[in-house]
């Protein structure tokens, strides 16, 4: 039988490292040019399959991270993922993406699928509350597999996370409209699953109740994140007998529904109604009414969910890390809330 | 020294093969529900670790496909990846992403990383045209790895594609333009390195030529794919002796851009000015203004990239499949470029 070279054979023959062979295989940054080009042609002289790198990685690290979410068509997931990349490039760490299409299945698919790729951790944002992916979860953090939540989590033990204060997100846009003059703020309030929405509805409820205004069940819909959902909240809205005077949605997108919808009726923007949006999509300044919106710093969300990543993986002590990070919203006013007087 | 349980182990002891347990442990929803159950249960009976899932998988299949995109925030990629998906996850496949960022090393560095993560398959959208990537591909290829490129491609041989005609977007958008009465029409042609920008560019030239109207070399600009490139672009144009008429741009975000800086300017659209993207991005429904656009088909697109790996795949005679697959564009004809009389 043909003896096989490994990469220690590589390192041995160079003088290096096992680990700037692995590291130099896999295109690591770290690696300066002429210590690949070595190790390249040297894997080469010594006939080094590729193919064993995966396998030597295995009991070592592949310098890949998995991040899950829902959706990657949305300004604000792929942003995070900007973020998480431009912190972890630099270490010599590669990315690779799943998302969910919002079904908890792929979830648990995902993370099978990236742990059977070596991942050496995971950042994920959660589709839905619900019971069924907290084993496998559990199962990852019990194997010393990182796994950090971002945006939306849910709380499990040993698992860290990074968000925003979408309390506060929700209570400053709130007060925004409140100091704009509108009495009658309804809110879209988004699937009340997910503990990002409830907060955004508590931080509405809190802003009403410190302005002295009261709070009206019905000027509260639940609502998807897409157009037709804003529409159809307007259509509600409009056939109450007190009708509201503003919306403030947790969704960009059902939030410019909404607006859609009022001009069509002719009600007019800012002045006889306003609106205030949640996420910063790009499409909410690139608009002629430019939408106010909450905006959740998704790049600093990605750059700090890394960084959690890197503190876990760099901890040797085998000490339980679990660290909460609360990022702080900002809002853009925008024309659709901001009155001439 | 404990003995190990093998998939093909629990497969003797439920009488299955061990290609139904390895699909059953990696949720591949081929497998029934109950059968999944049994072997997961017959898996923890038997202490079936799952880190062996992918050493077991190693000689066959991993059930998982790479995708390769210059950046997912768009949303042209988003939907041709969600084509992907929606054809490959019937079938028992997992997708994972990585992004390159229109950088040529990340983009070596991500077929290194899909490689080491064991994909059956790689689908591809390059960055820039280039010579470096070609020996990776190759290799690739060699390896008998499945490897189809998508919208931008190069030619290789052995190398699948899916693309659209972009010639016929191009000819078809400056046609509408000319049939709106436009006789000077500029162009942004976006980057001439790739292929899919080149044959927008000849398909412009080629529907001026047949409709009698003189190409003029100032009137054709090298923009980038955004909004600050298509505002730089008018205040270009505007200097012109000849003030152009209307501009086909080869990007959606440089022709908002390019509307934004006509308006700033008061050139009224389209009655003075007409205006033709292509990619068909959401936001071009979404303004007041709405944009006229080329739609790529890019769910269709996946969903036909996922169709030819699923045939290279499953080819089991050794031969040598290429296969070019050529889609039709489609025209978006919005407000930009419809002029009332």
């Amino acid at each position: 039988m043909e003896q096989k070279n490994t990469i220690y054979d590589i390192a041995k023959a160079l003088n290096i490292t096992a680990a700037t062979v692995s590291r130099a295989l896999n295109n690591n940054p770290k690696i300066s040019e002429n210590t690949r080009k070595l190790v390249l042609e040297t894997a080469a002289k010594m006939n080094y399959k590729q193919n064993k790198l995966a396998k030597s990685l295995r009991n070592g690290k592949s310098f890949n991270v998995g991040v899950i979410v829902p959706r990657i068509d949305s300004n604000f997931f792929a942003s995070v993922i900007r973020g998480v990349e431009d912190e972890l490039h630099p270490e010599g760490y590669h990315v690779i993406i799943c998302q969910t299409h919002e079904d908890e299945k792929r979830e648990i698919d995902n993370i099978t699928t990236l742990l059977n790729a070596q991942v050496d951790g995971i950042l994920m944002s959660i589709s839905k509350m619900s019971e069924e992916n907290e084993p496998i979860i559990k199962r990852v953090v019990k194997n010393n597999v990182p796994f950090i939540f971002f945006d939306r989590k849910k709380s499990i033990d040993g698992v860290s996370s990074v968000t925003i204060d979408d309390f506060e997100g929700g209570y400053l846009a709130t007060k925004n409209l409140i100091e704009q003059g509108c009495t009658k703020i309804a809110h879209l309030c988004g699937d009340q699953s997910l503990e990002i929405y409830q907060n955004r509805l508590k931080g509405y409820k809190q802003a009403l109740l410190d302005n002295g205004l009261k709070y009206n069940q019905d000027y509260v819909i639940q609502t998807k994140s897409n157009l037709d959902a804003g529409k159809n909240a307007v259509v509600q809205l409009l056939a109450l007998n007190e009708v509201p005077d503003a919306i403030f949605s947790s969704s960009d997108f059902a939030a410019l529904g909404a607006i859609q919808e009022l001009k069509e009726r002719g009600v007019k923007i800012p002045d006889e109604f306003c609106v205030f949006g949640f996420g910063n999509e790009p499409f909410t300044r690139y608009l002629e009414l430019s939408i106010s919106s909450v905006d959740q710093s998704p790049l600093e969300m990605g750059k700090m969910a890394a960084k959690v990543f890197m503190e876990q993986i760099n901890n040797t002590d085998n000490i339980k890390i679990e660290k909460k990070v609360v990022l702080k919203p900002e809002l853009q006013i925008r024309q659709s809330s901001t009155r001439s007087n």
